[in-house]
């Protein structure tokens, strides 16, 4: 057995992975409409840090899968993802025209074409994780889809959205801003970590429930930091607009717990993830790895 | 062996069933968020004219399949429609304010909130499609979903919009035309057409190529019934603002064509739909007298 990556050049080595296969997975820029596919290659490729697709591959690791499935299910989230930045960066949302260190794509295109952009990827998410062999046979996959369609949609991030729309303005607390982040963000990546682990042998029922907390854990972990890093990091480190959740009044894990508790309450859900991981043994270290990036990130 | 039903009772009959299939199949209008959840519902329940899961039923009628099983792609393929027609409302978009008669989402609730209804309906459409049983085997159902995804997606729906838009305040000839409604409206009446007939007895190769060429047909003819009535009816008949299309200088075939002779095409689609069905004999009557309703439709 050849020993595993350490983490810094697996995580590089994914990265630099699902840059070719997003590529590859996404419609040619020459393809007609070639000015939609062109938005819908902008928004997707050249940046990110992948964070749910380096989900699917550690927890594809745990479940012993062939890195060659992962990449379906990991181009399919991080599709989904870049669609809802295209949608949440819009005029009628969140207004924002800096995104990854490059103008949004309603500033670099237009309003309409960004809009369809977003429609379209939606769609070619569904398309990759529906034509694309991943998992062992045809009913997991379609299960695969199912997950994918459950997180992305009402009563995951769409909601998440929808909760975050209703709030503005008003004061959250802590049990209502949880609520919202495991919509909003939460549901996508624990998708991304189930999704990764059907790519490989079946899991005992208890391991998919031990698995599916930790994703829960990670998933507020990385709103979390995220909130503590947008009220501590400038802009250039960001690659979006530092401080807009405040300037916007929106409630974070800032706002309503102080950064000290924000930063305690961080290190405790890193604490219940990797407790989820401990009787996986070896075959969780590369999640527990990466729940430790993501606690630390300083991306 | 019953009689089948007359066209007319069959048609409402459908109508009736795809009401409450939809009720069933959206979430619930009192689980969170409420809000997202009223607005997809408004945007899909009780009105329309149900033209894509008739399609989807009258091509199962073909293949032999059980109205239970037709129910699910119909109330997909439906709201990956319904969730169109939010977005191609929206002011970046079309900017209409009126729909089957009502306010358009946008006007009825907010921008942001008809963004959100139109992403968690493609969502939707995902997840009863790969989470309801409705074909014999999960990868025939698989299928579904990857023809699904493709008529939604930017070299189906998104891509006719795209091209919709970059043709504006441009003169269109007929083939350019052709392309865009081939995409714009074609590609998911194609798709109503063989979702409904996956769901039923595997049709002969030459037997799937020559239903595809009536779907053809019938999108094409559809889309020019439907430049002809809103170049000539009024708005309280249509639901919607009448001759909008001239008045955003919109290509159509009455513009391109004139109205005589857009009358003369769609009556020779007409007859090219119906000469692909011939073949099938009585199992193709209810798609026969379905594309004789659309090309004479005065709804």
């Amino acid at each position: 057995m050849t020993r595993p990556l350490a983490f810094q050049p697996w995580m590089t080595a994914v990265q630099a992975r699902m840059e070719a296969a997003l590529a590859r997975h996404l419609p040619p820029a020459d393809a007609l409409p070639a000015r939609l596919h062109d938005a819908m290659r902008y928004a997707t490729l050249g940046g990110g840090k992948r964070v749910r697709p380096l989900l699917v591959f550690a927890a594809g690791e745990l479940a012993g899968a062939a890195d060659e499935a992962l990449e379906v299910p990991a181009a399919a989230v991080e599709m989904i993802h870049a669609y809802s930045l295209i949608h949440d960066d819009l005029p009628c949302m969140d207004d924002d025209s800096l995104r990854r260190g490059k103008p949004t794509v309603h500033v670099e295109f237009d309003y309409a074409t960004a809009l369809l952009a977003g429609d379209a990827l939606q769609a070619q998410a569904f398309l990759v994780l529906a034509g694309t062999p991943a998992a062992a046979d045809a009913a997991s996959q379609l299960r695969m889809v199912e997950l994918l369609a459950q997180a992305a949609g009402s009563r995951g991030m769409c909601g998440g959205q929808q909760i975050d729309l209703d709030a503005v303005g008003r004061r959250l607390d802590e049990p209502e801003l949880e609520m919202m982040h495991i919509h909003k963000t939460g549901a996508l990546i624990r998708a991304s970590v189930m999704l990764g682990a059907l790519c490989g042998a079946p899991l005992a029922a208890a391991e998919g429930a031990r698995l599916d907390h930790f994703a829960k854990c990670a998933g507020l972990l990385f709103q979390v930091v995220d909130d503590i890093l947008d009220a501590t990091a400038d802009t250039a480190t960001l690659g979006k607009t530092a401080g807009k959740d405040q300037k916007d009044d929106k409630p974070t894990y800032v706002s309503i717990l102080g950064l000290g508790q924000a930063r305690i309450k961080a290190r405790a859900l890193e604490e219940e993830a990797l407790a989820a991981l401990a009787p996986f043994g070896e075959r969780g270290q590369r999640l527990a790895a990466l729940a430790r990036f993501i606690a630390g990130r300083s991306f």
